[in-house]
Parts: structure tokens; C-alpha cells; sequence
């Protein structure tokens, strides 16, 4: 730390993202990203566009925002564009939280909440998950205060259902209600209809994981106009070309393929109901994922332990080190060879 | 604005990028971009990082670091890479700045300074350029406080000594001084070997002007191991992964065709000194520019009559209306096509 860092940075826990280790090469199954490339017309398009590369992109980044109000039937004004959904998530603790306005959050979710927690010095409260990680939603009904919820959660794959994300959203008319969609497209259901009922909700999402994107940084944010207005505010305000040329070409062509990754999505949920079955037969215990990655544990080893040992065998899974979650990993769902290398490395490890 | 955004954001003035008209096919010189497309190694890398794209990037971007160290005689733990150099000078205001630790900076400069300051609540202060627009540099030397300059600056032109820079680095070693190197390739002195002598300084620099990646969004700094481990910290609590990967790629690859880039700027700069003259003959008054662009006014019209007439003949330049400027305009330097037809459309509004 240099002399200079402001004092209210001093104490900061950063987030740690998932482990790229560089020393071989391992079967990923850690990061949640998907196991399929981009469709054809995102090559394309991409290499079409570094024609342009000289030229600052359109900071109002309006052809990709026509093009998602069209797939999720919103209107442009509706939508925010922003350099993964991560910042989107930041922008809007930023703009809509502070040490008047709380934020309440799972206390097993996305771990970044809690860093932008931190970081704007937020009163903030992480509201446990049931015993059986179900978020218990009498919890956030009425509470008064902004909530951030994943749904489906992460890393437990749990999701919950659009009419008790509509009570949470219903009962907070003074506070923001964010519902962070990153893995809705494998089988959770998009609150995105109830933006137009409640002027209160931001649903945000990502290119990263059903669109085989991680890797161009594109998240974006659909909400009321005023919202979405304010969020505008903040990044003309500390970035304006937040989205590079490049990956908003890769952003619309996407949209005019949506069919191939809505069947990438069909593959990667077989693959999960595959792998679940699988560890289920091994004795593990399966929480009911509508994401694209399981969270399992066994009575027959310990979850560190075999974090560790399908490590040695060159997998990739992400261990949590959290008291509550320990004794599971979770397994980002890959190729059906992938998850066969997978099952195999297990059992070996099991001695099954 | 929603009802939801946070008092300290009501009052705040957003930054306005240079306009980007759609209705017709302009010569742009209004947001010194470079006339010249990247070089063919950069397509190339792009077009083959396609292929992981599904992948999420190198959050700690090392091999551009390693690439940027070599190129600038430096050590990767001395390099930190931002989505555009907007990106680290907004993390640099939000890690080093705040209500005990105040900011300064020239009335006629980027304007983007201000907009930071007025984001973070800064208590900061505006200090004036001398009558030519010059830098004084005693105003600077011990001052106690945080210090940004632009050098050269924007949008004058005009460049300080690097024995100027080193009396202001070295008279407030308990701030962080951070120069702003955008323009630095066009005829500027860098500082970055200063960074090796004092550990409160931060050079910035990007990729959107000397190297035509305006598009790609790349900026990065260079600085003391501590003040760029800040600075990542801040990174890691926002955005980790704020680097795509076809920018990391368009980024390596630029440093291994450096010769093009060079010989792009020596153009660069014949083509302002060809249309300083050429303005001069038209009794034109023209700052000494070290940058990508000229800033000039004649007693003839007014600027934002000039302004005026020329987007109306297809040429865009830019204008401030900021009291001091508001008779000048900048005019990016492209290529000599595009400033003959600049100079004939200056020649044809004057009537000479």
C-alpha cells in the first residue's frame, strides 16, 4: 500500500476471481463460462469491425441497446450497457446505495457484493439462506432497504420463482430490488416483464455465460427509464467509452443468432441433469441447479480434499472457503467428454 | 433522475464526449483520433483470439504488462492496464483523493478532471494557465496537494519540460503527481523515467491516439510498485476483469509493429506543421502544439462560427464554449488529404 491510498481504502478486501493457473492445461470447470465458441457471425463481424479500431466507439452504444430492447421487448431507454455485468453491479451500488440507503444481500451469494459493500462503506446486512440455501423470501419482503439477489444464485444454482421475486419487488416501492440474472437462460425465469410493472427493478445480466463471451466483456442492465438515466449518469461520469468497438459488434451479432445459443443452453442443461444423476449415484448430495454448474458435496470426502485431488488430475472445480459452504465445490458444466472426464477423475478419487 | 439515486450525485455535471453526428459522413477532426488503421499484426492477433473468446480474460493482464515493461524500460509490477486511460484516472481520483486529501489542476484542460473531482466530492481547485495558456510552474512546486496535468495539454497543445515536471514531482513528495501522457508521442517529453526517481508519480498514457485504438479502448500508467498495487486493489473492487481479451491482444501486438506507429506520428506531425503554416498565412493565431492537434482562433470569425461553418461543409472540429477558449477551436491532425480539404473549406468561409 503507498502513503497516498485515502484512508477509506486501507482496510478493503478486493474480490479474488476464480484460479488461472498457467503451469498446464486443465479441464475448466471453474469459472462458469461455456464450454461452446461464439457462432459464426461474431468472427465476422469482429474482424469486419477493427476496420474501425482508430475510431472511438458510439459511447451511447446505440445499435447493441436497439437490438437487446428488440430481443427482451423493452425500449432502448431501457437498457444499460456496461463492460461485463460487473459493472453494472458496481455502478449501481455506487449510484444507488450510500450511508443513508442500506443494501441487504444473501449471506451465500456472488462474493463481489459484499466488496462493493465494503467498498462505498455501506450499512449492509447479509441475510442468511434457509438451511437448504433456499432464500427464505419473507426475509426481503417489505424490509425497506435496497436488495441485491442472483437468480439463479450462485454458487448454489438455487433459483426462485417470478412471483416471489414480484412480492420482494412489490413490497420495496422506496427502494431499488436488483435481480442478477447471469444464469437465467439455463432454466431460471427472467423477471425482465416485471420492469414494466415496477419502476423499482434492475435486472441485470451477462454475455459471459450463455453467450460464450466471458472473454469480450459485455453485461448489460434492463430497467425504468429514471434508473437506467442515473446509471448513465455515473459512467458518462467515470467512463463513457466503457465498451470497446469490438465487443459491441460481437454483441449484436450474437442477438441475430440468438437460436445457437439458446441450444447451446438446451446441451449444457442435459449435461448438468446428466452430471447431477451421476454424482447422485457417487453419494453426493446435489442442490437442484437451474444454472450452469452444480454444487455438490459428499459424506466421503471432504470438499477442499476434492477440490484438491481433481486439481492434481488436472480439473478445474471453485472451492469456497465460507464456513457455511466448505464441504462443497462447485462444478461449472462443460462438453459431455468434459463432464465424462469429470465423473471418471471422481470416482478414481473415490476409489468407486 | 430516479428517486432512488444518492444525494451526493444529484447535483453532478457528466462529461460530454465529443460529438458523434449520424446524419451524414463527416471529416472528423473533432476527438483527435488517428487517421490511420491499426497495423496488420493487429488484426491478425484479434482475429485468432476470436477462438477464446468464451473464455474470461487474464484478470492481472501479464503478458501486455511484460510487453508495456520491455517497450518502456520499466518492471511489470510498475505497469497498470485500464479500459481506456479514462479508467485509471478515475481510479487514480477515487484511490488517492478525498476530503483530506485535495486536488489541483489547470483551468484549461482536460475536461474530464473536474468531473472526477465533482464525483468524489473533492475539495479541488482550478488553477489558472498563464495568459499564453502556458503552465506556471511555480504554482505547482510545494504545494502540498494531489496534481494532475496534462502534458502536453489538451486542448492547447503546448508541452512543459521534463526539468519542469521533475521540480513539480519533487517539490510534494508527500502527493501523488500524475501526468497525463495521451499526446506525448507527438512531440512531448515523457516522464516515465522519472517514476524510477520519485515514487509519487504516475505517468498516464493510452492507446486511442498514437497508436489508432481509439476504438479498442486501452490505456494504461506507469509508476511506483505501491501506488499501482493501489491502484489494482481499486481494480479488483470494481471490475477485475476490465480487460477483454481482443484488446489485450490488439495491445501486445501494436508493441511488436512499434516502427509503424512511429512513423505514423512523424506523419502526424508534418501534417500540423503543414496546417499551422497554412493557418498562420491565413492570419490565424496557432498555439505551438506537441500533440495530434492544433488550437487556434483568428480575429476574422468568431470560433463558434467557425465551428459552424465548417460542420456544415462536412468537417468536424471541436469547440469549448468555456469563457477563455471560446474563441479558439481544436482541429485533429489527419491525414494531408484531410487537412488540404480542411484548409480549402477554412479559405472558402473566409472568402480568400
Amino acid at each position: 500500500m503507498s502513503r497516498f491510498l485515502s484512508d477509506r481504502f486501507k482496510a478493503l478486501e478486493a474480490y479474488v476471481p476464480g484460479e488461472q493457473p498457467k503451469d498446464m492445461k486443465y479441464i475448466k470447470l471453474n469459472t462458469n463460462e461455456s464450454p461452446f465458441p461464439p457462432s459464426g457471425l461474431v468472427y465476422k463481424r469482429i474482424c469486419e469491425e477493427i476496420e474501425k479500431l482508430e475510431l472511438y466507439p458510439d459511447p451511447e452504444v446505440s445499435g447493441l441497446k436497439q437490438k437487446l430492447a428488440d430481443f427482451y421487448g423493452v425500449l432502448p431507454e431501457n437498457i444499460f450497457i456496461s463492460n461485463g455485468s460487473d459493472e453494472i453491479l458496481n455502478f449501481s451500488f455506487m449510484a444507488f446505495c450510500d450511508k443513508s440507503r442500506p443494501v441487504v444481500f444473501p449471506d451465500i451469494t456472488y462474493g463481489f457484493y459484499k466488496v462493493f459493500a465494503d467498498l462505498y462503506a455501506l450499512d449492509y446486512e447479509e441475510i442468511p439462506l434457509s438451511g437448504d440455501f433456499t432464500v427464505n423470501i419473507s426475509d426481503y419482503t417489505g424490509i425497506g432497504k435496497n436488495i441485491v439477489i442472483a437468480n439463479p444464485n450462485a454458487p448454489t444454482g438455487l433459483s426462485i420463482s417470478l412471483s416471489d421475486i414480484e412480492k420482494i419487488v412489490s413490497s420495496n416501492p422506496g427502494n431499488i430490488v436488483i435481480i442478477d440474472e447471469a444464469y437465467v437462460d439455463f432454466g431460471g425465469e427472467s423477471a425482465v416483464k416485471l420492469t414494466k410493472k415496477y419502476n423499482n427493478l434492475l435486472v441485470v445480466m451477462t454475455y459471459s455465460k450463455s453467450r460464450s463471451m466471458a472473454g469480450a466483456r459485455l453485461g448489460f442492465g434492463i430497467g425504468s427509464a429514471e434508473i437506467i438515466k442515473d446509471l448513465e449518469k455515473i459512467k458518462y461520469s467515470t467512463n463513457p467509452y466503457n465498451i470497446n468497438r469490438l465487443t459491441i459488434a460481437a454483441g449484436e451479432a450474437a442477438l441475430d443468432e440468438s437460436e445457437y445459443y439458446s441450444d447451446n443452453c438446451k446441451k449444457i442443461i442435459e449435461n448438468r441433469e446428466y452430471t447431477a444423476n451421476k454424482l447422485k449415484k457417487l453419494g453426493f448430495e446435489v442442490l437442484d441447479s437451474k444454472a450452469n454448474f452444480l454444487f455438490a458435496r459428499s459424506d466421503k470426502i471432504g470438499g477442499k480434499e476434492l477440490y484438491l485431488a481433481l486439481k492434481s488430475k488436472g480439473i478445474l472445480v471453485r472451492h469456497f472457503e465460507k464456513d457455511r459452504i466448505r464441504e462443497y465445490n462447485r462444478i461449472t458444466i462443460g462438453t459431455k467428454e468434459q463432464m465424462d472426464s469429470f465423473i471418471k477423475a471422481v470416482c478414481g478419487i473415490l476409489g468407486e
